[in-house]
């Protein structure tokens, strides 16, 4: 399998949580007509999607869902054991650290830093939390392969250059600003307010059309 | 101005943070291949972006920043101001609430609610903490037209369904659950887990390419 572009991936990452709520819910097949309805795309580009990752529907059933969940943690590389560093415990951070969700994807956060000596020097969310003067060191004997980073725009650039330094392969960017790291890095910008700003400007142009413009 | 595509969207929102960043620092004009460089995409493209927004650059200058900021700001509809409720004060839901980011773009948390009683009746955040049951009801008193979900997948249907009933304009799913909505109503999915596995892709696609394959 090559690479898959941006937007399948985006497709068949959704396809992974719909096969995964349908195995809990006891299901064992499910069409590219229903996949196609819950997704909101075409069913011709659901059955492309698929194909892409050589996942074939039965005849009269549609896919069965355990393989479509074995052949995508495959592809996402999601079985693999993987250990992050995360830059920051404010509120954000902090939150981070408490969610449960990212070792279902063989992610866990080994540690954690802050620049305010009231906060390091204990745990959060089973987590230790060290100086960040110590990051790159740390980072390096804790062999994390991801860094996080949920500190002040300001402070963002920085922190991701020393993480690249200690020799990451990805870095999740919470903060605002606009990081560059080198061609090599996995990086994935996850700003809140531009999300926000998608969502506001979705609610003025319904609201339009609404109206009729 | 006609809707935007999302692809224009997502890169215009980055130009008005960069203009802003660029306004933060005094500067006063923007070119478009400094932006293009910045933002790691083509230059003409930038240049139909802006133009998309009626936005024009001055020959040997560049965009006026102070300009970028004002149409963007219109384009996105960034100047109203909005209420909106959250639901679901676990973790995730307390980090948003002390986010300080949202009310730059004119909105204001005005109401929490969650279905443990031990949540409400006090204040997170500067805001209060109301309980579930009564979600349609204050969201309307609330004059809430942006609904944010941070509860479980298994419930995030049901707090999606009662927020259409108390007729918000837009849903803000951080619930890795895909919720449906009608369509009049603008949703984003915030999914963070969603968010890590396009990063570990992209980590398992780098790792390929520089091994050679």
């Amino acid at each position: 399998m090559g690479n898959l572009s941006k937007r399948t991936a985006q497709r068949l990452v959704k396809c992974y949580y719909l096969a995964r709520e349908a195995r809990a819910l006891g299901v064992e097949f499910i069409t590219s007509s229903k996949v196609a309805l819950l997704l909101g795309v075409d069913e011709t580009q659901i059955r492309k999607d698929m194909a892409s990752v050589n996942l074939e529907g039965v005849p009269r059933k549609g896919y069965p869902v355990e393989e479509i969940i074995n052949r995508l943690e495959d592809v996402f590389g999601l079985r693999k054991d993987r250990n992050a560093v995360l830059v920051g415990t404010g509120n954000l951070g902090r939150a981070l650290l408490n969610y449960p969700g990212f070792s279902r994807y063989g992610v866990r956060i080994v540690g954690a830093f802050d620049k305010d000596p009231q906060k390091y020097g204990r745990e959060v969310g089973g987590v230790w939390v060290y100086p960040v003067g110590e990051l790159k060191e740390k980072a390096k004997d804790l062999e994390a392969c991801l860094g996080i980073i949920a500190v002040p725009p300001r402070e963002a650039q920085g922190v991701a250059d020393v993480l690249v330094e200690a020799g990451v392969e990805g870095i999740w960017n919470f903060s605002p600003a606009l990081i560059r790291v080198p061609a090599r890095i996995a990086l994935r910008n996850e700003c809140l307010e531009s999300g926000l700003v998608m969502l506001l400007h979705e609610m003025e142009v319904m609201k339009k059309s609404l109206a009729g413009d």
